[in-house]
């Protein structure tokens, strides 16, 4: 690197957070510089147990952090009911920002965040790691490979992750969205229907739901997520000459390589009783794990804007407030007795 | 073997008769006597384009392979408008019936054939294969394992099988509807929605449509299946403990093995960075393909029926009205505006 590393600190010591300290002291043009927690003491242990350079400031609070004048960006790991104030804040301190997703409770609430990213001339990036796993770029290249796959006609993704700090909808519905729009070429869907019979618990958090969504020209992606059952992150896209099938897009089964299936313009033989050919198994490997690879570009950007004056990329802000968009309408459509909710931008 | 072959009697030439033949003749205990189409040329090149035995008998006409007491029972391959008339006249004839899905156009009708079969003591059973493929089996343990698999919570399946004879929703539909059933041990449903944006021809005939069906305690099944799209034969099945994933139900990409994968208690590493424990491939072997597992035991249970005055089994008939209920049911949702239609016995 012949630039200085951007200066990162961590606004809150969720679990989540070490996962990604780890992939901040991975990448090679970032490094932790400091990290608050409401205890000093808290944030102190969380530094000593999870590596942290000997020169990282430790705080006992959120507004000291974002007050660092050597605080480049900040990760903030914080309950998303807590972003819309602290993310805000963090913005007007001019502290670049890399959001743990759901990003906000609304669209409401997402596009505040978004108006002070702006005005303030900071780059916003959410915390969807996959991605930015090399796989998902081979993905999308199958997804607009019309020799390959055709025209997508159905996605369909089945996802159970670990309850995570948010227990909620927002951590495995943000992904399986995120993925139906990566395969829809981020088009929004025209009309948006709840499943039926979600499980809420008795605070009215959703544990388990689904959502088909439909676009004008006929195509259509369903989801369903839960956290009533096992592990489980399928997709299973199909097109017009091809389908893609994957088990592990959101946290690849290893860290140095991740794979997928294709199979293109399957057949039978001629009896119909075996196929002709079958889908290929396409690998990637990668030397930094995928949460590292983010983190990598959230610097790199950060960086140009810090040293070369360039302006935030907007692409990562614009794809989280579809995600946001589509989330909303689930819930809506949940609350409204599964009847079809539209979707306007 | 020490009785005497079954004498299959095969009623049409369609195109799948050419992989029912071979698995007649694969049978250890089954034999093609007879061959009918409604020309005596068809026929015969049929027979011998499909290596029949020099003894088979050629008919011109249906009538005639029915009414001809050498035949121990009938495989029919006709349109399934033709089944009721075709079916019941058979089963007048005391003619065992192996007959192809869908089996009729309505529970209705489906309910005549199964009256003419009761009545006149004959064994039924629809060409549903992948039924009796060793995996299925393997399969269905999994479903039962408390252990490995826990509690089915979800079931999705999304299929595009070739345009076959039928061309329409019954032949796709069918399969996923069955293999739901399978996952849920029989148990139907509650109430079936069809997913909106289905894709009909200009003759009203079905290219493209879904359904999810939901149980009273919360479990729910989804399918797609499309004429319209790659050939797709995935099943994602999701218990509370286990998660089971197969690519290739209907017809697997080789005949004399097929596989599917299990993940059980699946979870992290510490960081959540990879997985703990991956999915384990089960594969089983088939000295036999499925179409003439499914023959040979058509085959015996006639065989009890002619050689031990056993009754007929009850079983295939009921899992194939279960079948057509719910594809009624689709049906009917389809024609509501996707409205919930309730299953009733």
């Amino acid at each position: 690197m012949s630039e200085a590393l951007i200066q990162i600190g961590v606004v809150g010591c969720a679990d989540i957070a070490r996962k990604v300290s780890r992939a901040i002291n991975l990448s090679p043009n970032a490094t932790i510089c400091a990290v608050a927690s409401r205890s000093y003491d808290k944030a102190s242990t969380f530094a000593a147990a999870n590596g942290y350079p000997l020169t990282a400031k430790i705080y006992g609070n959120y507004e000291a952090l974002l007050e660092d004048p050597d605080v480049d960006a900040v990760y903030m790991p914080l309950p998303t009911s807590l972003h819309l104030r602290w993310a805000v804040l963090a913005a007007q301190n001019k502290k670049h920002l890399l959001l743990e997703k759901p990003v906000a409770l609304n669209v409401a609430e997402f596009d505040e965040i978004m108006l002070a990213c702006e005005s303030n001339g900071v780059q916003f990036m959410d915390n969807t790691m996959w991605v930015h796993n090399p796989r998902t770029a081979a993905m999308a290249q199958v997804f607009n490979d019309k020799h390959r796959f055709g025209q997508l006609k159905s996605n369909d993704i089945r996802v159970k992750p670990d309850l995570d700090a948010h227990g909620s909808l927002g951590d495995a519905g943000w992904y399986c969205i995120r993925a139906i729009l990566l395969a829809f070429n981020y088009e929004l869907p025209k009309t948006v229907i709840a499943s039926r019979q979600p499980v809420l618990n008795k605070d009215g958090v959703i544990l388990d739901c689904g959502a088909s969504l439909y676009w004008e020209d006929g195509r259509v992606a369903t989801f369903h997520c839960s956290f009533l059952a096992n592990l489980t992150m399928d997709i299973t896209a199909i097109g017009t000459k091809g389908t893609l099938h994957v088990h592990d897009f959101i946290i690849p089964y290893e860290e140095k390589e991740a794979s997928f299936y294709v199979g293109t313009e399957s057949s039978f033989d001629d009896l119909v009783t075996c196929w002709a050919k079958q889908p290929v198994k396409c690998t990637i490997k990668t030397d930094l794990p995928q949460e590292a690879l983010l983190v990598t570009e959230f610097a790199r950007l950060v960086g140009e804007i810090k040293f070369r004056k360039s302006k935030p990329e907007k692409k990562w802000a614009i794809i989280s407030r579809k995600t946001q968009l589509v989330l909303d309408a689930v819930k809506a459509s949940i609350h409204r007795g599964f009847q079809p909710v539209e979707i306007e931008e």
